[in-house]
């Protein structure tokens, strides 16, 4: 490979400065950290009052909350989320802290039982496979990976997964029984699925018959700017397409009151929920409806929630803006990197030149920056053309936060320049 | 068969009397249920203060238990448990609010994973069993029945399981991978393991190597007496006996505080309990703290929670009297029945005659007393002699379990002496 003089002496000086600004940060010792995608405390202090008194631990009904029973969850809390996750209220249910247990205990069932319109459990089945539109969640993968479940990735466009890909997939082999969803403000890219792919999702056909959807709507009132961005109902698009079973809709007040004491939601067809029924009732006598009690009284409605998350829109914006701010300052224009601007969510995706993301952030270690592992957003950890790295910057304090950008756009400068010459000499 | 005319005339005169003792009964409309151990509304107002304000939420340590993380459950709550529940605390984790959520989960992790000693998983063995000591836990059962380990009873004696039967079972069949114990003040019976059976359960050698006993100590601390009973410290008896990770250790809150909101635990061996956080790990990124912070800041201490099981004690001591008093005074010298006496708990067992449990529990159905189907102590609901009726006195008010025993009682007559006056007729 060849290049004019001059821009190998300029890519040689970037490359130099970088390594000098590199040298520099270590120097400074920072110690920041952007991989979980956890609220801040400031943002846990938009729900203190959930601590608050709260008796008598009665429900509209009459109910005594304190005791046991009401497998289904409160009805007051699932009506306040019934719109935002575009389930009707009968087909909700409201459980305990996680909506990963969740997702979990739904590959259990399946694994264990036989779902709605399947012949078989799982285990009895030779092999069963997921699609993982990639880049996607590590802990959807970590379930996979943990049940012997293999992943196929399908890579994501700007309208959600490529459906050309999903339908070829699952129309040819009945092994596929999953797809992983997180439909809007997607982790960690931000998309927001199109209509036409989640009426593509709702319609194609499958060859296996209890082929499922497990739609993490984890971001489903999590917007960042004025225009909540809005997707189509995918329960009733299934059902207007002659699959009612296929989805399995899960979301969850973590990031809405606290991650640390929140409720978790399902919801399905009617079949789907009194087969989840069937298997809960089993498992436990009831969740905690003291808890879900709370969050009626802390959010009282729908229009109480939305009003909530624009509180939490107003601390993470300013945080978001910085992101996208100091990289474009840093990195705009040098064909080193792109990054999503998200409208909603917890992330930023950040795009490096192939083959140099796992080196970037083992640059940032070095400097004291904490990233989530690049590959943790494909299947097995493995990002075939190490590019991606997932930025969370919704944690730590604003100036923490543009230290750490800017900290990782001179990593990126370093690995990046350091790469385009080395590809130069080869 | 062949009686004194003097004795089936009484018998004769016996049975007519509670023909019309129970058609009175009938007649007036009574509405009682005798059916699950909950909790009563003046037992769970005693832990009313568990709803008040608590904040800030953060552990002795400084963590944010608002927050993400915190796998193992908060180390003050355990701290409190760890004796009662004979677990020393870091083999102790704080879950949910279910500890049947806790014996599902550990069945479920069992089939889908290798539990320490085990060489493949549960769902890989053409057939497994579980050693089910009747009269026991309907609860259990049903959990072996959905997934679909074969039940085997073992007789209770007064000293626990009858061990010679357990040995035998278990040293010869690898299929035999567990056993389910409530050690303490068991369901229904009240029977409190002898430190003979809790020793020979530790020691006992078996066939298969990943065995495992379900050690549900549901009322470790719910004494109805002034004596608590004390049982052996099976964890530390495995240990000695080379058995270190056989027993599974269980038990909550549920009937501490909040039936509907408490907090349930898991204990093991150190080997048990990483690989029970390995499975776990991949379900969910912890537990509610802050519920759990609220049961430290409301019990504050092993003392405090002693004292507050008194508080307990002095609401159902009345209940579980007035029942051994009516059963004594209706029942007494009639040979028609045997009940337990339990000094903790939440059940009494009623023995009535053979073929008979069923037909009582009908006839207190026609009087509008509900009584936990006959053969719920059994595994598939099967009690082969039809004797055994689960008595759950602990919910409804003292004035009603009263009526409630008493109408059973003349139940128990009606059946008892139209058994004896058929049998003497065939």
């Amino acid at each position: 490979m060849t290049a004019p003089a001059s821009t190998v002496e300029e890519l040689t000086a970037q490359r130099d400065r970088a390594r000098q600004d590199h040298a520099d940060l270590v120097a400074r010792g920072l110690r920041l950290d952007l991989t979980r995608g956890k609220p801040s405390p400031r943002q846990l202090d938009l729900a203190e009052d959930l601590l608050d008194a709260q008796a008598p631990a009665v429900s509209a009904d009459g109910t005594d909350l304190r005791n046991y029973g009401g497998l289904q969850g409160l009805p007051e809390l699932r009506a306040i989320f019934g719109d935002s996750l575009q389930v009707p209220v009968e087909q909700l249910l409201a459980a305990g802290n996680s909506s990963l247990e969740l997702m979990h205990d739904a590959l259990v069932f399946a694994q264990l039982g036989v779902v709605p319109g399947g012949e078989r459990r799982w285990v009895d089945e030779p092999e069963i496979a997921f699609l993982c539109p990639v880049p996607g969640y590590d802990r959807h993968f970590a379930l996979c990976e943990r049940f012997g479940i293999r992943m196929i990735p399908v890579p994501m466009t700007a309208g959600g997964p490529d459906m050309d890909v999903v339908e070829r997939l699952v129309a040819e082999d009945p092994r596929v029984k999953g797809i992983w969803c997180v439909p809007k403000y997607s982790n960690p890219d931000g998309t927001v699925y199109s209509d036409e792919t989640v009426r593509r999702l709702a319609a194609m056909p499958t060859a296996a018959r209890d082929f499922r959807i497990f739609w993490d709507n984890a971001y489903a009132v999590h917007h960042l700017g004025d225009e909540p961005a809005e997707i189509a109902d995918l329960l009733g698009l299934c059902a207007e397409h002659g699959n009612p079973d296929r989805a399995f809709v899960f979301g969850s007040t973590s990031k809405i009151t606290f991650a640390g004491g929140g409720v978790a939601f399902f919801g399905a067809s009617p079949a789907n929920v009194e087969w989840w029924l069937s298997c809960t009732a089993k498992r436990s006598i009831g969740p905690d409806k003291i808890n879900q009690l709370r969050h009626v009284r802390f959010l009282r409605d729908a229009e109480g929630l939305r009003e909530h998350m624009r509180r939490h829109a107003a601390l993470l914006r300013p945080k978001f803006d910085a992101v996208d701010k100091i990289l474009t300052s840093e990195l705009g224009g040098t064909g080193l990197a792109s990054w999503t601007s998200p409208a909603g969510g917890y992330f930023i995706s950040l795009q490096v030149p192939e083959g140099c993301a796992r080196a970037v952030v083992a640059k940032a270690k070095e400097a004291g920056i904490n990233l989530t592992p690049a590959g943790a957003t494909h299947p097995y950890g493995d990002d075939p053309a190490d590019r991606v790295i997932r930025i969370a910057p919704t944690y730590p304090e604003l100036p923490e936060v543009e230290q750490a950008i800017a900290a990782l756009a001179t990593c990126v400068r370093l690995v990046g320049t350091e790469k385009i010459l080395a590809d130069l000499n080869s």
